[in-house]
Formats: structure tokens, C-alpha cells, sequence
């Protein structure tokens, strides 16, 4: 079996190093990225087998992930299904998917395509970032199932299981609104807190003396990719909109509460936020790779 | 030697336990909490040798250690420095230290107290969130150092290096601007975002699905307990609300670019917060702990 991975940086090198270490069965892992540095990378890192160009990838590989930003894959995902013979699979992984269904929605070879979101990364990117166990024990989604062959999701789901994720179906629309909050929401407020605190604190020794690990761990997400997340952004406009609206929202009014000292006020914010901590106890607790 | 400890949470029942079970000198930890539970629990931890009311601690106690919320020093600081003998010290590791240096500024044993803050800590509170380690290689300030003894200062300074922490000397008003920037916008932005996701999520289990590791590391603060944390916004209200409002306006601004899917204009913000690496870098690797 002959898998290709399109994108081999942070998500696409994990996948593949992944298949080519732990698989037991004999799979060739082909690479192909845009930016020729992470291409020779990935293939000095021992990601993937081979590298090659986007024509080949597609007339040999059985299975065809891919994991490059959102506004690429709407670039190149119709005319690489047009390519598509009827046994092969075509896998992507972005993190909106709402844009992606719309855009190939009437595509003859719909079928073949598995639109799906892995819930898993770090705040590092590129070939280098690529690790084991990135994706062990995290949720996998996949949006419009009944819109691939059984035979094509099928497959997809035991790639993602391979991986140690367990898979849930949504609809792009629910998909693209609950990541709006639960992720893309978290990144803004990240990088924004991150600009805030280096406007003011030009002197950025004195921040290193002072950030304590609180705040390296709500800054930690602006670290992230900038072409990673701008077309997220943009893709999820609607949604990240009325969530950035809501934040603002109450931002202002615990503002307001702070500003005139309400104490009560205060403190009946942050008991209600502290629910969150049964919500956390699942996610630093996710189940086991069931591989 | 005896030390004291008023208040046995988070850093008070930590400081306890890292002198009882490191020191190689003979000291004895008194132990003193409004909450009678608290008390029993520390002793059943064994943070402390024994419990006493606060008579017998600033009896019998060389140094003594306020780790109590900001408000409660506020309220107990002045009484207890009317009955210091000439031999002891008053430490306290309050979040803000404009009010409190200002409370006792004219009190005639100002200068027996030592006006301090080591940056450490968890989400978590009580007796049971009491771990060994918490203090190593990280930062601790003092503030107006000149006004206490030198003696009294050394004797802090020795203490908060056996916790295995560098000592910095700063303002009060420049500690408190600039802990408004490195943590306590932190604690803001992360119990509100804990309180949106909250309010729009209402199946509660929608979010344990999808919300990943990023989601974690951003509301991890959102646990934090608002008794420690409303006094501290309080007293430091006049900077933190600078600090929020500078953060609402520029999420504001990021918020228009999303929703004109400004690209350009996403990417310098996300460009300038990542450099945001460099800082984080310097907090991760904390120097070691010297001793």
C-alpha cells in the first residue's frame, strides 16, 4: 500500500512518521510539499519514504492526505479530485470544514473525498515539529460522512484509529461553530494577550522576569503558525465573529466590575467559570489508544 | 528556630512544607488558618509541627509568614505588626504590594517587615494543592527593600533562596503595572474565556469533544480560586483596567480584521505576538535552583 501525504509539516509530517514507524503491515509513505527546504527535510527526518511531485503522488498512492492551511486546500482539492481514480481516497484534515464541503459539494468524485479534523497539535509548525503520539488518545471528526463511499470512510476511519483517535461525526456548520469557540476563540485571545503584554512591556527582560508559568500558559497558543491561522480565521469568519463578540463582551463588563470594585460581581464570574474545570479534567484525561 | 505561617492554601502550606522536609537545621513550623479544616488538614499533611491560634505564633515564631489573600493581610497587617518584637520578621507574599506598603508605610515596625512576592503557583488552593518545588527557579520580588532592616531583609532573602528563588527588587507601583500585564490580564482573559465557551456550549459535553490541548493551556487559569483572585483585581483595579482596556481594543481591532478577512492585517498581528517565543523561552528554562 502506497500512502501520500500532501503538506509535511506540523499535522502531515506527524501523520506520516507515524505510518512509518509503527506500521506493521509493508506501507510506502510519499511527501510532497510546495516549499522544496521542508520536502528534503522531511525526507532527512525519516517522515516519509520518498519525496515527489503532486503528479506522481497522485497516480500512485492508494490513500492521499492532506494537511496544508485551509486556503491552499481550497486551491487544490477540486482539481485533484478531478485526478482521482474510483479506488482511491483522498483524506484532508483542516480546521474548518464548512468552506471545503461547500466548495467540491457537486463534484462528481465527492465521493472519494473524506472531510475530516483531527483535534490534535502543538504550537510548533513545520517538518521539524512532527512528533510520535501527537494525535494518541485525541478526537477525530469527520463531516458528511454519508457523502463518501462506505469504503472510502471506512478506510479513513482505520487511518485515524491507526493514530489512536477516536472518530465523531458532525455537520460542517456545527463543526466549524463549536471549533469557534473551543479553539479558534482560545488562539485569538492568545495572540491578542501576547501583542497586549509586549506593546506595554517594551522592555521585554522585564517581562522575562516577572511572566510566571500562568502566563506562559495562556500565551503559549501565540506562538502559532500566522499561515496556519489567518485563512482559519478567515474560513470561520461567521462564527469566530459572534464569539469574539460575546468574549468582548464580557471582557467589558468584568472590566466594569474591576473598575468599580464589585467583589460579589467578580466573584460570581469566576465561580461560574470554574465549571470549566470538570470540562478540562476530560481533556488532560483522554481515553487510550485503543491500537 | 521557629517559623510561622499564617494562612495554610497554596504557597503558604508549599513555603511549610519545603522547610519541614528540606531544612537541615532544626526548625519548627507553627501553623495558624481561620479555617479550622484547613488547619486539621495541614497537620495531617504534615506541612507543619503544629497548629496555634495567632497568639502563640507571634509569640513564639523568629519569622513569620503571611500567605493569606490580600484583603485578609490588609485587614490583620497593622494589629500584627503593633505586637512584633525587636527579634522578629513579618514576611508576606501577597500578588499586590502598592496598598499594603502603603497601609503600613508610617506604622513604627515598618521596618520589620519585608513586603514580598514569589511569583509561583498553581491553579489549584488549600492545604491539599501544597507541593515540594513549587518555588524553584522562579522570580521573587521585594519591594522597599530599604525600609526594612537589613538584618530582617537577609533573613528574607535566605528564606526565599532555600525555596530555591531568585530575589528582584522593585517598586511597588512598578510591581503592581507590571504584574497587572504578566498575570493578573492573564487570570482576566482566561476565567472570561472559560465563562463564554460556558455560556454558548451549554451541552457541556460538546466541549469535552472538541476542545483539544490549546483550549487547556488557555482556560487553564479559569480554575483559579476567586477568593484569591477578586482581592487581588481589586486592589490592583487602577492598572489592570488599563491593562484590559488596551487588550479589548486590540481585540477589537483583530476582531474587524477577521471580520473583513483583512489577511494582511491578521498576519502582522499574529507576526508581532509571536515573538512572543523569545519571552516564553526564558520562563520555561528557569535558571535552577541555587542552592
Amino acid at each position: 500500500m502506497k500512502i501520500g501525504v500532501i503538506g509535511l509539516g506540523l499535522i502531515g509530517g506527524s501523520i506520516a512518521k507515524e505510518i512509518k514507524i509503527r506500521s506493521i503491515s509493508s506501507i510506502e509513505v510519499y511527501g510532497y510539499d510546495n516549499n522544496d527546504k521542508h520536502g528534503a527535510l522531511a525526507l532527512k527526518n525519516q517522515l516519509i519514504d520518498r519525496i515527489c511531485n503532486l503528479d506522481i503522488l497522485l497516480a500512485e498512492c492508494d490513500i492521499i492526505i492532506i494537511a496544508i492551511p485551509i486556503n491552499k486546500i481550497l486551491e487544490v482539492l477540486p482539481a485533484l479530485l478531478d485526478k482521482v481514480k474510483m479506488d482511491q481516497v483522498v483524506i484532508d484534515t483542516g480546521s474548518t470544514k464548512q468552506s471545503i464541503c461547500e466548495l467540491i459539494k457537486d463534484h462528481p468524485k465527492r465521493d472519494r473525498f473524506v472531510a475530516a479534523h483531527p483535534l490534535a497539535g502543538t504550537e510548533n509548525s513545520g517538518p521539524n515539529a512532527a512528533i510520535m503520539d501527537l494525535f494518541k488518545g485525541k478526537k477525530n471528526i469527520i463531516c458528511e460522512e454519508n457523502k463518501s463511499t462506505p469504503e472510502a470512510l471506512k478506510q479513513a476511519i482505520r487511518l485515524f484509529e491507526f493514530l489512536g483517535m477516536e472518530t465523531y461525526f458532525m455537520e460542517p456548520e456545527d463543526h466549524d461553530k463549536h471549533m469557534a469557540y473551543v479553539s479558534h476563540l482560545s488562539h485569538v485571545s492568545s495572540f491578542i494577550l501576547s501583542q497586549t503584554v509586549l506593546n506595554i512591556e517594551k522592555d521585554e527582560k522585564q517581562i522575562f522576569n516577572l511572566a510566571s508559568t500562568g502566563f506562559e500558559s495562556t500565551a503559549r497558543l501565540a506562538k502559532s503558525n500566522a499561515s496556519t491561522w489567518s485563512p482559519i480565521f478567515e474560513a470561520n469568519s461567521k462564527f469566530l465573529v459572534v464569539a469574539l463578540d460575546q468574549y468582548i463582551l464580557n471582557l467589558q463588563k468584568m472590566r466594569n466590575f474591576i473598575h468599580e470594585k464589585q467583589i460579589d460581581e467578580m466573584n460570581a464570574v469566576m465561580a461560574n467559570a470554574n465549571k470549566i474545570k470538570s470540562v478540562l479534567k476530560g481533556i488532560t484525561k483522554s481515553p487510550m489508544n485503543k491500537l
